[in-house]
């Protein structure tokens, strides 16, 4: 379906209106994986994707994309036989455009200034490790040492490349991005990509069947 | 002067040629402050700055630049009585249009996955500090600590706002940048920005006075 605006007069009821332009959204897996958010859905990864997919279907205003290896992480968490092959359909996986795609120079100093702080904490957390050792046994150190290391250096950033396919194919598509993970949605406000409230996801989708419902039964729609 | 080629008919001997387009350099403090490639130029950061002023005043075909973040930079090294004014028509200062430029998405992707390699290389030094800590004295180990977790986490990559600005001026102005740090050489790499090994900078001066003396007496220059 085109979602170019143009004239018709073969206006069906089955088929969508005109004046409805298709929006685009991209999902991150901790929307089904993600305890904190899931339930609404579901309480396993596969029923939330199950839930997911009945909703899913009954909205031809939105059209649904996960990068591939964003997908394949979903895969580790699900029973496969149960998910249905209109999973395939219905959520589009689709790699960005890398190498044709531009980001604004100026985040280069954010990402570099953001890293060195982060990168001084580190030693800072280290050295206090080290101090302790006196006192404490050198494997419970080590746990607290990881702990608060990757509290330091990993969390309110992107920090693998699933995270940057995620932010790109959003920016690709100038969709709505739709993730638990704190770092993609700080970055998301830096890039200009729409976000939204990961634990409003079912009352998004609820509210765009009945949009979708709407819209069809317009006159002239 | 302006380097747009056009027909002109006052060639006077004192003029540049028009075939000799303007070429313009970015030049990073390291070239006068890092011992290891100033000494051609000088025995301290002030007499290599001198030298370069001497030898750059005589070469018309170049245009020198430097962000003001890497003059301030470089203003700590000098005595700022003995460097004349010339210096600030010479070396022009200028920053980069920051918010205009764009890079490649892709780089996204290089700068997370690195910083990521490094982060897990930091906590492993720090875990390997802690458990030595039975042996030696803190004091000891935090001293080594620091100096492998620098190496591992800064060696090699661009980790201050200083070097992203030299970078995007390089990019901006189509400039040959030299430098002695290798995180810069490395993503000037990446980037496509041409550079010089730094122990040929006044080689390079030195090719462009006779190349600049060749010009202005070719026949028809």
């Amino acid at each position: 379906m085109s979602d170019e605006p143009r004239e018709s007069d073969d206006r069906s009821p089955d088929r969508l209106p005109q004046r409805a332009p298709l929006q685009r959204v991209v999902l991150d897996t901790s929307l089904f994986v993600n305890p904190d958010v899931r339930t609404s859905l579901g309480n396993t990864p596969t029923e939330a994707l199950e839930t997911f997919l009945f909703l899913a279907a009954q909205i031809p205003i939105l059209e649904f994309y996960m990068p591939p290896s964003i997908f394949g992480e979903l895969l580790h968490f699900i029973e496969k036989d149960r998910v249905p092959g209109d999973l395939l359909l219905i959520l589009h996986q689709k790699p960005p455009k890398k190498h044709e795609l531009k980001c604004p120079a100026f985040l280069l100093y954010e990402l570099v200034e953001d890293t060195r702080e982060r990168v001084n904490k580190g030693l800072r957390i280290a050295e206090k490790a080290v101090r302790s050792a006196e006192k404490k046994k050198a494997e419970e150190i080590i746990q607290d040492l990881r702990r608060k290391y990757r509290e330091a250096l990993r969390e309110g950033i992107i920090d693998s490349k699933e995270d940057v396919d995620l932010l790109l194919l959003a920016m690709e598509l100038d969709a709505l991005l739709i993730s638990a993970d704190q770092g993609l949605i700080h970055w998301a406000e830096k890039l200009g990509i729409r976000w939204l409230f990961p634990d409003r996801f079912k009352d998004y989708l609820m509210g765009a069947i009945r949009r979708a419902e709407y819209l069809g039964r317009e006159p002239g729609g």
